[in-house]
């Protein structure tokens, strides 16, 4: 494919952000939840998670399509105590259900210091890292991860029983940015795989196998019938660990929440398959706020962890290198140029939201 | 050196555990807490980490000696929530502190959901996973991570800056044994550097660099001025999560509790060297307890447990594998093997128990 059919256009990010909302609109959801769900797609773009971001709209709308999505959700607390609660969301936009939990996750922990929420009947909520992001600004310590439908295999087996089942944190700061995880617990993102497969390009030795089990850096293999691995690739390296962790992810989003786990996550609308889908118990989540006071003056805290930063920052260099960066720099570098320049959107994508615009009626453009 | 010298001798878990509580009553530790802080050396022997084991005590001897422990210490929660508490081991025993803290967070779990507790001066605490362990006998989902001192960089880094920092955490399930995650945040824990280096053996690549942060496959290069790798071991493996994971950590146990963190951990006493040594903060720990039934019906968390369990057992093996264990056989399979024939003790460690029998008058053997 020639390049130049890969050059990208860019798009305000407020254009994208109200075209998603009015579309959210269209597809009978309230008002305030447009806006919502609307600000965790497009805080995705901005951070340059390009996969997570608008590209899924057309995905969502189809969803809305099947059925499968229900776009006025009694969202309701079925079980709790006083730092914790299990949601039901109802079968509604994982955009929409991820934010009410996480607000009564915040909540309790206003209330006893710390709250923990597990999510079912959800489907993709966005990017992980917005959640924790929302917990800063109460001054507290944010954690996000999720489930999501079978890509990567427990290491040793050659088979997709897990999701890339993300994990997010986040820390405040001070005078220094706010400490921000946001990783998938497999070696990479099913995102990374797809790119190379686009691109026509092969992938590094690690990242997956085929259907039978062997290395491979085909990334047609992995789409086909292989498997990403977990992260640390093999038991030399530790992939182990990184099934232990998705492991965890889908313990505490999944099985205790009462949602769909492994293998039976209900894949993400993909718009070229047809036939039936089901929603059984739907994507599971796990969220939690942790007051910084209730364990430590704030103001202490965020000179601590201005202090840890910039120890790290300064920490010698690999030959050639500039050094380590802080978990969330390159998300907040994203987002200082997108904001201000605008969303880089593939062709593929453009096409998508137009297709989405004539489906729906809503303009684009 | 000649094979047979390193040939193990297998002690009874019961004479191991009996001479550390006997050595820590020597200590001028109370006969309790002796018993509490050889339980958990004698688990990490048991489970096949002989790393954290009675090949310790040397070292925690030295560290009495030099005055860097507390036998009796007022160990306090300083500041709490109804669902948190900042507690302050006053330099006790990590193998006492950490225990006692458990099972606040524990006891705060059973009022009022979860219970999570951050520790400031204190100092190892043995393995991780022991801690998790306590939860599941009050039918809860238990975590823990501590601090270390510095063997790790950040990376693109070339300098010690993190610890291997742990995480564990254990869920239980009913027929199929309970769901145990234990794991440094690095590729490997310093315990596989060391033996390498003894064996006289090289190391695969992504395990460390030296000390201009050059990859190396020499042990002797990262126990001299190298580093250990973050889990992962490069950008294109994920060595930047493994970072982020090990940060998470050091935010939790250290920044949030007031202990020391990154590179100011005060190094675990090492037999041979001498000079001063300084406390500081000491090292910091965070525990978490979950009630079960906070979130779901105890039975039915157990049996999609037990569901999760065989699925993931199930899965197609890799060509000529046995197909994925689940977190926790490794270390359920030592204790089996173990708690029947014996703890395999390596004449190094043998010579090191004398020697502390000698110094104590505590017999051994």
């Amino acid at each position: 494919m020639p390049q130049h059919s890969q050059a990208s256009t860019l798009f305000p990010a407020e254009t994208l952000r109200d075209f998603a909302r009015r579309v959210f609109v269209k597809l009978e959801i309230p008002a305030n939840d447009a806006v919502q769900a609307a600000d965790v797609l497009i805080a995705s773009d901005l951070r340059g998670i390009d996969s997570h971001g608008v590209a899924r709209l057309k995905a969502y709308y189809d969803m809305f399509r099947h059925g499968l999505i229900n776009p006025r959700p009694n969202i309701r607390v079925v079980r709790q105590t006083p730092s914790t609660a299990t949601v039901d969301g109802d079968k509604g936009l994982g955009l929409v259900v991820g934010p009410a939990a996480n607000a009564i996750a915040m909540d309790k922990a206003a209330a006893v210091g710390t709250g923990w929420v597990a999510v079912r009947n959800s489907n993709h909520f966005g990017i992980a890292g917005y959640y924790p992001l929302q917990a800063l600004s109460r001054e507290m310590i944010g954690w996000a991860m999720t489930n999501s439908n079978a890509m990567v295999t427990p290491l040793g087996g050659a088979e997709r029983k897990l999701g890339t089942n993300p994990i997010a944190i986040a820390f405040p700061a001070e005078r220094e940015p706010p400490l921000v995880v946001d990783m998938a617990t497999s070696v990479v993102p099913f995102g990374k795989i797809e790119m190379a497969r686009r691109k026509g390009e092969s992938i590094p030795v690690g990242w997956g196998v085929d259907g039978q089990g062997n290395p491979t850096t085909d990334p047609d293999q992995i789409v086909s019938d292989g498997a990403i691995l977990p992260m640390g690739s093999d038991l030399l390296h530790g992939g182990h660990k990184g099934y232990c962790l998705s492991a965890m992810v889908d313990m505490l989003s999944a099985v205790l929440s009462g949602s769909d786990w492994g293998p039976h996550v209900v894949p993400f609308a993909m718009p070229r398959q047809t036939g039936e889908r089901r929603h059984g118990n739907g994507v599971g989540h796990f969220f939690g706020a942790m007051r910084i006071d209730a364990f430590i003056e704030p103001a202490e805290f965020r000179a601590r962890a201005d202090a840890w930063i910039r120890e790290m920052r300064g920490a010698r260099p690999v030959p050639g290198g500039s050094g380590p960066l802080i978990p969330g720099d390159p998300e907040r570098a994203a987002e200082a140029i997108r904001s201000k320049e605008g969303v880089p959107l593939l062709p593929a994508v453009v096409q998508e939201l137009r297709d989405v615009a004539a489906l729906t009626g809503v303009a684009f453009e």
